[in-house]
């Protein structure tokens, strides 16, 4: 498998993180979003996904990459059943579904790199200005998140059961994103005992931004 | 099933064409997003949505409500088999996903009523600079699924084959969104043709915002 990915990509990070959790093999093809105007928006990789984002994922002999994080992470857990990422109910995946989706819908979107540029770009707002911006879509979020997880008896070591799957994939990267823009992560107690877990995991160091090729 | 939502909500209204696609019997308690400072910020929804988010549906005799509308959408797809709405091949599968999240995700969130409630009251931004700011987003996202789908053989009368599915519930209600805010759809003669092949159907005539009880 060839993944297009970007070290410090949210969605790349989830993406790698799912790969590892399912011991499946990959190269990495960096796209780097800021050097050079930002490859992704390059004719090249607009062949590979014209959505000009990453992640992308190239599955052995496939003319097609695929592309949205969240689909790439579904047809890894249909498509390579070991080591699901989803629990089996449809109501207990509904939940674990929609504590992904909280994050990558209603926080990670609103915090993205390009939104943030638009912001200082067109609209003229200052660092402070973003970072409050960024602060304050996550503050929404996590809290929901710590709420919701903290009073869910299906929550184990991680945020569903004492395996980590298909919502640590996403929680993981956003918690990371928090921390560079120093948001006040004590609030989120649940999120980061879950959090600490999971990065004692070689699955989620291997997929940390930091020991990426592309790193910086 | 009690589907809680909000005519005009984009997310709810995916929910609307996903349960009539199926037909799926249910009752609507809405939630005013604007009136008394916002109905989804309440105490009472918060115990049923703690997001404080629409959609929320309760089925049967569930305690919990799902939220997020995709999970709700494959929540009814794995528990109401008849009538799928998603395709068999997870290729297919992830495809189909993709372009649903590509609007989930990329379009809908940063133009989100929450959002612009934002952008004017916080940075200050004019009515205008909410439009040029709504009509980019829109803009990015839509060309880029116009590209995709224009150049997809897997593409029929709808986006997915001569059946309308789980791409079509998210696309008709984000060309609603985008016709609200006057952007331009020229560009988009593929969407365009799919959205007037829904817009005929009873499912999504049904699940219109001005069909609803709360339409305005």
């Amino acid at each position: 498998m060839k993944l297009f990915s970007y070290f410090r990509s949210s969605a790349s990070y989830r993406v790698r993180i799912a790969l590892n959790l399912k011991g499946l093999a990959y190269e990495q093809s960096p796209v780097h979003l800021i050097k050079n105007g930002g490859e992704q928006l390059s004719d090249t990789y607009r062949k590979i996904n014209p959505e000009a984002l990453v992640p992308a994922l190239i599955d052995g002999d496939e003319q097609q990459a695929l592309s949205q994080s969240l689909a790439i992470m579904e047809y890894l857990d249909e498509q390579y059943s070991e080591r699901p990422l989803l629990p089996a109910n449809p109501h207990d995946r509904a939940w674990v579904r929609s504590l992904a989706l909280a994050i990558a819908c209603d926080i990670h979107p609103i915090n993205n790199l390009r939104v943030l540029k638009y912001l200082s770009a067109t609209l003229g707002a200052s660092d402070e200005q973003k970072n409050v911006w960024y602060r304050h879509w996550c503050a929404v979020g996590l809290a929901s998140l710590e709420t919701r997880l903290a009073n869910d008896a299906r929550r184990g070591l991680f945020c569903f059961g004492d395996q980590p799957g298909f919502a640590d994939c996403v929680l993981i990267p956003q918690i990371f994103n928090a921390q560079r823009f120093n948001c006040d992560m004590a609030p989120y107690p649940t999120l980061m005992a879950i959090n600490e877990r999971c990065l004692a995991l070689p699955a989620f160091k291997d997929a940390h931004p930091s020991a990426q090729p592309d790193a910086e």
